[in-house]
């Protein structure tokens, strides 16, 4: 017999009854019932119920054992009672009878509890992690991490593409946020970056000509931790394709993605065609490029029923400024004085003067207009606006209105609060879909100049032409997508401008010349100087979409060995002091004058 | 038609002909052969010859297109003549006669040629990576470099293994090499490390309850570059079991990684069932714990023979000291007076005093052994040494006396060099081992004490016992085990020390005392104490394993991206300086004092 195991802790069944086993594991609990003791064995695999009775010469021993001591048993296995069989346990119809147990490593008293998962202080969990780990929720999730990974392995392999990975010590980026340094010990005062992203890399593979490139890519941004960020490093499903359209991305990217999410949803529906939403659209109809579409919700502008109204206050801004809109947001089941009340109280909650409202009910035989705005404007507005809705009996409107740049945000907010609170939220389903058309440039208002408004890297829609022949450079879109589910972002991509005469244009725009982009992006844009395919592709978030298919809100229950918030690793003691040895062959020095 | 192809350039067979097609590639080779343009099309996937006449309306496009342009072509399929008929080449039936080019992409004049891969210098290959990427050799390798990952990741999910990624940001090793540090931003003085592997991680999740870890692990080690080590970072295969003894990890892995080898042997025997060698018995028979088995010379010591002999110069050895020993490396098919004269000649060139050695040859009938030892010991001992090495007319023997501790590497090369230029080693072969019990221990002649002779987390064999009561520490055996292929470690690993007191008993006999070992390990000592399930391992070095099935000597003919012997990344530039403010962020000074 094997020294440790003959079988794993999910394995026996009925059919193994009368048997002789020897299992190794966990004991996940100790029962003691009338004289006989009970112990849970758990492995990775599952749980065995252990039986000793007084008269085993094993007896004594299991009266020692405590929770997560680690014990091999030799026994018998038997069918349990009818009573006794537990249809919810793989092994839920035998109990296996202790002849021998031999202790392979005991446990001090536990700082955190393995068995019911009681809540514990995060700095415990972090601290015992080799424990929070044995928990059933957390194992669970992180085995399902690591198979939604080979899963979009899997996929990507079987569509063609390889996985190539990219260096770890790398060149500082000088775009994006913040560079991990790593001190050169061989050149002196000259540092190594942690990659933000493989983006470079990965272009140059394409000019390279490997055509299909992919990788499980560890990216690093030495940002201040949030909730959902966590310090340090992260994973992205990182992908790029040559000789393609951002079609071709979608494409190829749609059934793969749906089809991971379909082998982890647990019967939850997944989107398989997903709708590709411009950018301009996703924010007039769901004031979000990041849309929930679970949430039924579209709005609307519904500006011309209230221009020249009675409802001053829409009225006037209309009148005094050509760009004002009023935006409606349906609310159906949403038509009753309480909740119009509660939502116009959220909204002064969140620094709004107020949300205005129509709510429609039926006097008798007659569907009416309620509240204040459909008393100023009157039945026949009022009803242009139900009809222009959809909207019936029961139903309710919220209007935000002024500078749709400005209200936006606050409208898209106040549709997921009414969607979210009237329960109109279909909780069951994945609801993918892909933003497209993002403007190239956005403004910054602190440099007072024009800036990319996500990649340098990609192409502007119309090409050079374009760049050079338009009047507003706000208005040009770029071959930029975010792909989106139940309200976050998965997934980022574009095609990437490979042309070295349209990407030094499309840097002047920002007030960079092509010496600063030789200088900045040198590697890369010596490359397109030597044939450059079209290429194009994305970065899926690796930690959202796990997060999304384990239902969790924290990054810290799907990964392995997490950094606290204050970028920790409490379990190895990271981050430590250096000696003076190995500063001194790094050719530095502390500098702690400004420390706070 | 597809914005950029309607096939690769590897897609088009005889059935395609008389179809109008679309692609896009490289101009890999332009050929003018009486007036018409032969452009060899190439891509990730394969070349198209494409051909333009003079009436084409392409043809002037057709003649300004220079090598490594990226050209989409439209034309007609048509069949070649049968003495163009090219059978090398999967589309060597058909050409495209070209109706329509557009350059998606020129080049400059190239500094690396692609098409003939003639040698270059190293520093350009690097520079222009991107280039070198598309020679065909190293295109080739690299694609087989991800095939061969990808098949080691199917093979290991395949046999119950998950893969778990474990942190890149961690804490400093105080043990092995020299770690990469990356200063903290939020707390000042204080410092992240590098991975030099994930063995604390991938033990911790064992304790955790794993069972199964494998990942294809990026490691870090901050050595000076050599030949056979790349700067910075290298990746293995590395994986670790719950409840195994050292006979399971060898007979998990043996199946696997010869899969791995037979998938891309390219019709090379692979070994099904590793011989187990003890560590003495390799260094006995082979000189070396890497021996390459290909060569079938084994040494035998034949001491007796020896001893009491007309050789004076090892006879008196043998008489002087109890611990001399004659190691013979016997030489089938060397018996050449000219060949024994090269080995010794050699001998002397490797600073050794010369290589004694008897060569059998017939004389008439009569099969007799000359040389000068044969000489002074006399045909009777001579005869009984060719008896006990089975050889026979034709063949030799190389002798080697003294300490086999001191003399056993130069015996192993002797040995090597013997079954090289006597051509006995089989190159079409990949023959692959286990080493075993390895010492536990070994002596630290520079501080004059016992240290680790590999791995403190190794399990001595005996346990706690042995190491309580042993008289000799440097005689225990460690459950520990390289695997060897051709004469190169490509993987090592062992079964793991997890009893707490056992650890402590085996750092104390290295003059180690508990608390340093608490502090030194402190994450995975804190979890030996709350139960520990016995656990083993191994890491397979990948860039060696690709190296070997790629036949390659230099790493950079395997790997993407390499930095070069100075540990620089010429296409990216990096290392490079950093700015005052990332360094006052990062509370660090440049000490360049010392800059040498």
């Amino acid at each position: 017999m094997h020294r440790y195991r003959s079988h794993t802790c999910a394995a026996l069944t009925a059919a193994d009854a009368g048997g002789s086993v020897r299992l190794s594991g966990w004991v996940h609990r100790i029962r003691d019932h009338g004289g006989l003791l009970f112990i849970d064995l758990r492995d990775h695999y599952g749980i065995t119920q252990c039986v000793v009775d007084p008269d085993s010469p094993a007896f004594s021993d299991a009266e020692k054992v405590r929770a997560e001591w680690v014990i091999r048993v030799d026994g018998e296995v038997k069918l349990r009672g009818a009573d006794a069989v537990n249809p919810n346990l793989p092994t839920g119809e035998i109990e296996v009878f202790i002849r021998e147990i031999e202790v392979l490593s005991s446990a001090k008293e536990l700082p955190l509890p393995v068995f019911g998962e009681p809540d514990y202080p995060e700095d415990v969990r972090l601290r015992y992690r080799f424990l929070d780990l044995r928990r059933e929720t957390l194992h669970a999730n992180i085995v399902k991490r690591s198979q939604i990974i080979a899963e979009m392995r899997r996929r990507m392999t079987d569509s063609g593409f390889a996985e190539y990975s990219t260096p770890i010590l790398t060149a500082s980026s000088p775009e994006g946020a913040r560079d991990f340094l790593v001190p050169s010990r061989i050149h002196p005062g000259k540092f190594f970056a942690l990659p933000q992203a493989p983006q470079q890399y990965k272009q140059l593979l394409m000019v390279a000509g490997f055509d299909r490139y992919f990788q499980i890519a560890p990216c690093f941004r030495d940002e201040d931790p949030r909730a959902d960020r966590l310090p340090g490093e992260f994973y992205q499903l990182d992908l790029e394709m040559s000789f393609v359209t951002q079609e071709d991305v979608w494409d190829t990217m749609e059934p793969i993605i749906t089809g991971v999410f379909e082998a982890f949803a647990d019967g939850k529906a997944v989107t398989k065609q997903w709708p590709r939403i411009p950018y301009d659209v996703a924010i007039r109809k769901y004031g979000s490029d990041k849309p929930d579409l679970r949430n039924p919700i579209e709005m609307q502008a519904v500006t011309e029923h209230f221009a020249g109204s009675g409802f001053k206050v829409f009225a006037n801004l209309i009148a005094a400024d050509p760009k004002t809109e009023v935006w409606a947001i349906p609310a159906k089941t949403g038509g009753s004085r309480a909740f119009c009340d509660r939502m116009n109280a959220w909204a002064q909650q969140q620094g709004q003067p107020g949300l205005g409202y129509i709510f429609w009910r039926k006097e008798g035989d007659v569907l009416e207009g309620a509240g204040p705005i459909a008393k100023n404007i009157g039945p026949e507005r009022t009803e242009a606006i139900r009809t222009q809705l959809g909207l019936d009996d029961g139903d309710a409107a919220f209007f935000v209105a002024g500078d749709p740049t400005k209200f936006y945000k606050f409208a898209g907010e106040a549709r997921t609060k009414a969607g979210t609170d009237l329960e109109l939220v279909d909780t069951e389903r994945f609801e993918l879909c892909w933003i497209v058309d993002f403007p190239f440039y956005e403004w910054n208002e602190d440099e007072k100049r024009i800036d990319f408004a996500h990649n340098p890297f990609s192409m502007p829609q119309g090409g050079l032409e374009t760049l050079r022949t338009t009047n507003d450079p706000l208005t040009i879109k770029a071959y930029q997508y975010d792909a989106v589910c139940n309200g976050f972002e998965i997934a980022s991509g574009s095609v990437r401008n490979q042309e070295p005469d349209t990407m030094v244009a499309a840097f002047e725009l920002t007030g960079t010349g092509r010496e600063e982009v030789e200088e900045r992006f040198g590697g890369l844009y010596r490359a397109f100087q030597y044939g450059a395919p079209p290429h194009g592709g994305a970065a899926f978030g690796l930690d959202r979409i796990v997060m999304l298919l384990c239902g969790v809100q924290n990054l810290r229950e799907i990964t392995l060995f997490p950094m606290n918030q204050q970028a920790e690793d409490l379990l190895m003691g990271a981050p430590s002091t250096a000696s003076a040895k190995q500063l001194r062959e790094l050719h530095i020095r502390l500098n702690l004058s400004d420390k706070k």
